[in-house]
């Protein structure tokens, strides 16, 4: 169970790294909706590694849509996609087969599965999310088509930032950090952030180290009333979503943590009339309230960690020999990932979306 | 399909704060567990209003256990717990009722489903938490008949703190500090910090207003293995667990946000030998590396906002007229609710790792 | 996972027979539904036992609703419904209690849980069903505000029949059919059917047997396009809902096990133009295609076994000393349940329906 | 949600007739079975049309597994598997597009998503039980590992029998059942019947038109205590689980409808001892009781329709000119499909099994 994501409009993603193939199967999806694979291709072309500053693995991630869509719109029917592996080069892994890498997952697929796929991260590789990727295209095209968009940026990276609040930007605002942050290779809007990270990256990526960062994905013009309240909140669904992304070691709504050291006063936001509509004088909440959206931008930011592959000597233990041991690993490595996983928390989020639009009945089952 | 939690243990809450009654039932608990109606209570007790420096509400909050439990031990059926409500005062709320309250769920309740019940804060009350916590009870002793404990205490209130980082300590380290923050009228570890929150919670009550802070909860002695792979990760399904609670806008696990200022040389945990077993030298990861436990200790925590009601005028709109007005909201309020929330958090933090520990088969479907 | 029915409209009951109480949560009503007490009351009355011809036990089964429900309407919160268990008379049972009744759950729920309540059928009792009733009240009555309704009769008591087939029936005679039966001491529209049953009945009591029988529900002017395929159809769905009631052990669709043994040519359902709508000339296939709602009436029967308990003489194993033994079942015994199981299916089916209705997006998340 | 089925075993099936391909996912598998691609390949063809008295379809239905499986063993990651279809001949099901043909799924595909894939059954053919079975081989085998068998076979083919009732057999004689099957090309269980049956089918064949017939799946040694009460019972698992098989239109449980006749003393089967184990003496409750299996062979019977492709000319509606109109189905037919829907029974079946297993916690998370 622990392969599928969402109730009603749904993900399931298969395949490892070093496996035949990746892919993931979209349940759910209404009929009617226009759909290609180039849509699809957009999207991963955007997480791929090989960009600058990230990993020079070559991948190509041509997606093909198997099934689900006829004559250029789905059909109701489950929307397989798949895309080949065909960079697989996995002697150097076996060298270290039986030498967790710290800060991965092998040690722990070790502890659970005890039988695993030792060829790169295997299931818990950045790969996989290719597959959400491909899954969340779809349900960014389809929440689109009802005015709901999703967009992405870098906050901070490697302690580089640019922002602090949120409290008072509007849809506008965030677009426009969205495509200042597509003209940045590191995903931050703003140029000068983006060159003193440049440098530090630079630096770090010298010593064989990495650096983590925040980024922040931001759901614009959302319906009132989206989250299922008392446990299946928007925010709660949203923070295992965002979660579930290797990497992610944190996820706040809003102002988040820095809530903790504010009044009352400070943090609710007034309730006003702007245009004969009823709005919030301001953002704290990151627009949900009681789990529920408020009609405001959502507001959502994680925290993403350093990338554990990292070429300075390490401790770990052979699991064959019981032993402790010192490691390297080799082989090329992101010195930071968070541009490469920004696109990934846009499609965990949009298919979150996609999924509340459907159990609030926003979405019926066909689009004509 | 919002108000249960759990997969193969599950909870189900119902009742609203001015309303009859509330509850919990409790399906998939294995049969053969000892269980009482005291067992229940000491923990309601934990987190019950009237204590000194939360509310002056006086609830009773006496459960009775109405079906599941047989002989004073549990059968595999459902356990049913009801708390009646005996403190039902709601003419004050009959003034405000067609103005939303900033910072609670009133506007988000009635723009998703307009006719709601606006006595008090109705489903979105935090009296609905008291069905957790009797749920996350019979979690806890589960669990703690497989030597699984958890443990909570506040971290920060108001930006009044006591601690930094987490790799450091042990499972006798997270003991001790949870046997101090019980002794401590704030489940602050600490009597420097309780005396100066203290301070600053009454000179903020005297304001009308309120303040937020941080909690931390922790997983002493987890199986390892936990979590399935890769959306229904353990730190993902804690995520949902632990935002699912009113007032909660952040949630990291082990260094958390601080991940993102980081070198990966840093964080990443060595792995070491330890008495002959596998552990890891430092616990940044916070026990759980690609969303599966490695055995070290789970810390969650989570920044808990300042409670909204105040007693300082707030701007809002009449829904009725569709009027901007200001309005105070009167009665008794919780100049800070860290202390009472913190018991929640353990409540699911609890239902979760039962519920994973049904999901990896190391609790059978009886106990002898 | 086991006492939770639903997706998106949910039902958890919980209780036993000899215990406190029992009752049903409901989850995902819409909000604005009108609901009272006398409504549920209504169709609790329906199945109650203590009617002619079915057992003698005298049950008050006044429900209270204890949430969810707010001036009259409801709030799109949980709906929890409680019947307190008033006539607890056990003592007889404890004489078998380590002899387990043949054709009961006795053995099974010993199998399975090992420490079980022995005070008449504990969670297995019919008395269950009464939960099941009031959560099908609601969808009854949510349903039918969008011009659904759901109907049942006995097809057949103990070989006494009065209806072979159903290609030829429309919705008229269907509620005719349900109207005659609500006369008939044994939910059977036929006068002289009813009159033979009531005979053979008689003479099985006196016996101290029991007999069975063949339930027919209805649904009448079904929106198309219910169904989900290809695992949760709308015909599988609903053969789990039904199946899942004590004492039916065999379930079918429209012409069901007949079809065996008919031709495609017989069996196929011509689809014609009626008034300017498509429609099925027949409905062989009683109202699903592919396991979708074709909008013509969906016809399920269930097969309704004889009460297990009798008071003829039966072996049976004593689970404390490991020995053969006989027992005889003492006590208020039905000699026929099928009148009384009717409004129970009646119950699973409308769930279903509703639940199918607020996936389909047919109804929204609040009635104006 | 329609297209996964399962709990903590589950499978995600994919794919139209006539498309680029179909598939299966299947999750939750623990790590460390043997698997390879020949085991699924060896239950494919057992489905696999192109057989005598079945469709002269040619289908290849070669699987590749694409992920999941390493060195010959599952790692507990999703194992995708994929079906090219190579066979795709769909111009003569453009001149029938707007035409629905009787009995099938292509109107109410039509009522629900409007835009379909016309080219054959689509999402609605046999063919996607090809993915079914794929899945069910896992589980087979991941049962048969902790020695629990499905088998199948014909009980009735257009009303020609062989067998009445089940209460007297054992685990021997199901298993002899089963074997004889395998050599039958109508898979019936004996060499009278199945003369008879071909002879049958020859004329209806000769007729252009179809039968139908009954399959009977029974589970050898199953551990007692599957069944999650009072909802998620085994019987309306199973019952789900063989109505969602297209073409099916009845289930029942052990003497199922036949029950209706029967009285208590004859259908409650006595509980006895035998070689010191709690047994039945027969086994009219089909190895189920309250939902909870007993132990004893667990026995399913399956209504299976007459294929509703008939090359007889059938009365329809032009969905474009909405005009009433006769049509004839040109192409392969199977005059008869019961022995292709066995592999299909049981193969659901035993994913049944293998889901109830992992929540008894019978099955660990892995095998070693």
């Amino acid at each position: 169970m622990g392969n599928t994501f969402g109730n009603l409009f749904r993900i399931t993603t298969w395949g490892e790294s070093h496996g035949k193939a990746i892919g993931c199967v979209v349940d759910g999806c209404p009929a009617g909706l226009e759909l290609s694979e180039e849509d699809i291709q957009v999207e991963l072309d955007r997480r791929k590694p090989g960009k600058e500053y990230t990993s020079t693995r070559k991948e190509e991630d041509r997606v093909s849509i198997l099934s689900g869509v006829f004559e250029g719109r789905t059909t109701g029917a489950p929307i397989s996609m798949i895309i080949l592996n065909k960079d697989v080069i996995s002697e150097h892994y076996l060298r270290i087969k039986d030498s967790p890498r710290p800060g991965h997952a092998d040690l722990t697929y070790w502890l659970k599965y005890r039988h695993r796929d030792w060829r790169g991260g295997g299931r818990s590789s950045a790969r996989e999310t290719a597959g959400r990727v491909a899954g969340g295209t779809i349900a960014k095209k389809l929440i689109s088509s009802f005015g709901v968009k999703v967009v992405g940026y870098a906050v901070e990276i490697g302690g580089v930032g640019w922002k602090e609040s949120n409290e008072n930007y509007d849809e506008q605002d965030y677009l426009r950090f969205y495509e200042m942050a597509e003209e940045s290779p590191l995903r931050i809007p703003d140029r000068d952030a983006t060159e003193k990270a440049i440098d530090l990256i630079e630096s770090i990526r010298k010593e064989g180290d990495s650096v983590g960062g925040i980024a922040e994905v931001v759901v614009l013009n959302p319906p009132p009333g989206l989250g299922e309240p008392v446990f299946n909140r928007f925010d709660a669904a949203l923070s295992m979503a965002v979660m579930s992304i290797p990497a992610v070691k944190g996820v706040e709504i809003g102002t988040g943590f820095r809530v903790s050291r504010m009044k009352g006063s400070e943090n609710n936001d007034p309730i006003i009339l702007k245009d004969g509509k009823i709005r919030l004088a301001k953002n704290h909440s990151g627009g949900i309230l009681g789990g529920i959206t408020t009609g405001e931008p959502v507001i959502i930011r994680a925290a993403i960690k350093p990338t554990p592959s990292i070429s300075k000597p390490q401790r770990t233990v052979n699991l064959e020999r019981m032993e402790e041991e010192t490691i390297k690993v080799e082989g090329r490595h992101d010195p930071c990932i968070v541009p490469r996983v920004i696109p990934v928390i846009e499609a965990m989020v949009a298919i979150t979306v996609a999924d509340f639009m459907l159990m609030s009945r926003i979405i019926p089952q066909r689009i004509e």
